[in-house]
């Protein structure tokens, strides 16, 4: 039997720890392709270049795997990946191991995710890994055996067409996690505070900054499972229809 | 009894006839401030800036809205707006009119829809509105009765926390229009194909261009109601999870 094939993006840029950890587990499963951001994309939600270009910039790192840089965004990468870079479409996408939580309503903002719906929407199995860790020198190794278990029992089970896996990993030792839950999206957002000061110009500007504000008590929220010790897993899809609603609003437009 | 208070943005840049158009028939309704991108956002997706820093400008145009310029996303614009410009928060955020489709997939790229949903994050009625038409100098008066019409429901009957709504508009006279229909996102993609090129300096670059392939044929889904001549409204949920997988995913991860 052929080696899966398997296509690895991030969104904190090709030389990251994060992803430097995923290819060398990526390496033990199958036949791995990099197609990465050169610099951070954090925060970039599912930008696409439209009215700019893209180039490619092969690279060498240690390891069996191909890789290239890309000048675009993480949901870039997957497209020219797939449509430049690999011959034969891959078994499956990974993205990450993001360097912080993509929990709750992370989802949307998140450069890495976007990469795994991008695929997603290409029909593709995708699965997107972040620790809840932002720095740069997190400790990725504690999660090395769960993220290795995850990507085999997706490459085992297939998932249905238009769904990706957001999985989350508590900042501990391997030790202490507990396991792994899948669970739903946790209700919780941003509450943002722009910190204004003066260039030396004599120009306001401003930094976002802000507090996360977890506003969900359902212990099958991600956020929650994620602080007793589990790695979480959330079925994503990108189909965004309300479908509960569509009855009420058919209701207010009979217009 | 008060005015309600609009705050308007959009992804085509504050300059652009579509938001000019919006702010026209917000101005009829209510109360206006506008806080929109500096510049073209198309694709932008829910991308936010938080490695560099944020401006605002305040322009004059013609109309008794305040306007501001941002140099940022349309999702910074609803932030900053109403963290640092609006005293009170907004009882409706609109974005657009954006000059193309973001029916069915699009929904996911676009920043017209991005900017309603961050507003939908901080828990605010939204509405993205898009005409089918991605010419700078589209026709946006044909729509303006329903664009109107759909505003005055949304204020009166309000909407549940979490949802929002993605408004598209066919390209057609308002003789043609049969109606509007409240309906799902197609299942639909883009299928990419990159340009290649070679720069002058021998070094080569990609322009992503792309075919829209719908797959849908649900008399329910947005862009075949479009094509029939309806304007069509999705409700449009940032939950992201697919609840109707999470038992079957548990039962793949008995690890």
């Amino acid at each position: 039997m052929r080696k899966p094939r398997i296509l690895v993006t991030n969104d904190d840029g090709i030389t990251a720890p994060g992803i430097r950890k995923l290819i060398k587990i990526m390496n033990e499963i199958g036949e791995v392709t990099v197609v990465a951001p050169d610099s951070p994309q954090s925060g970039k939600g599912h930008a696409i270049t439209i009215n700019s270009t893209l180039t490619l910039e092969e690279l060498h790192f240690e390891g069996n795997q191909k890789d290239y840089a890309c000048n675009g965004t993480p949901a870039d990468c997957v497209k020219i990946g797939l449509d430049k870079i690999m011959k034969e479409k891959p078994d499956l996408v990974v993205s990450g191991v993001n360097h912080g939580s993509n929990a709750s309503i992370n989802v949307i903002y998140s450069g890495t995710m976007s990469a795994a719906v991008e695929a997603g929407v290409e029909g593709l199995p995708a699965i997107g890994f972040s620790l809840c860790d932002f720095a740069y020198n997190a400790d990725f190794d504690q999660a090395e055996e769960y993220i290795k278990q995850i990507t085999l029992k997706v490459l085992e089970k297939s998932m249905p067409k238009g769904i990706v896996l957001n999985v989350n990993i508590p900042k501990m030792k391997k030790e202490a996690i507990k396991g792994i839950k899948v669970c739903q999206q946790a209700n919780a957002k941003w509450e943002e505070d722009f910190d204004e000061r003066v260039n030396p110009h004599g120009k306001t500007y401003y930094w976002l900054t802000g507090e996360f504000k977890n506003m969900d008590d359902n212990p099958k929220a991600d956020v929650n499972l994620l602080d007793e010790g589990y790695i979480t897993i959330v079925p994503v899809k990108f189909d965004l229809t309300a479908y509960d609603y569509i009855d009420e609003l058919k209701g207010s437009f009979k217009l």
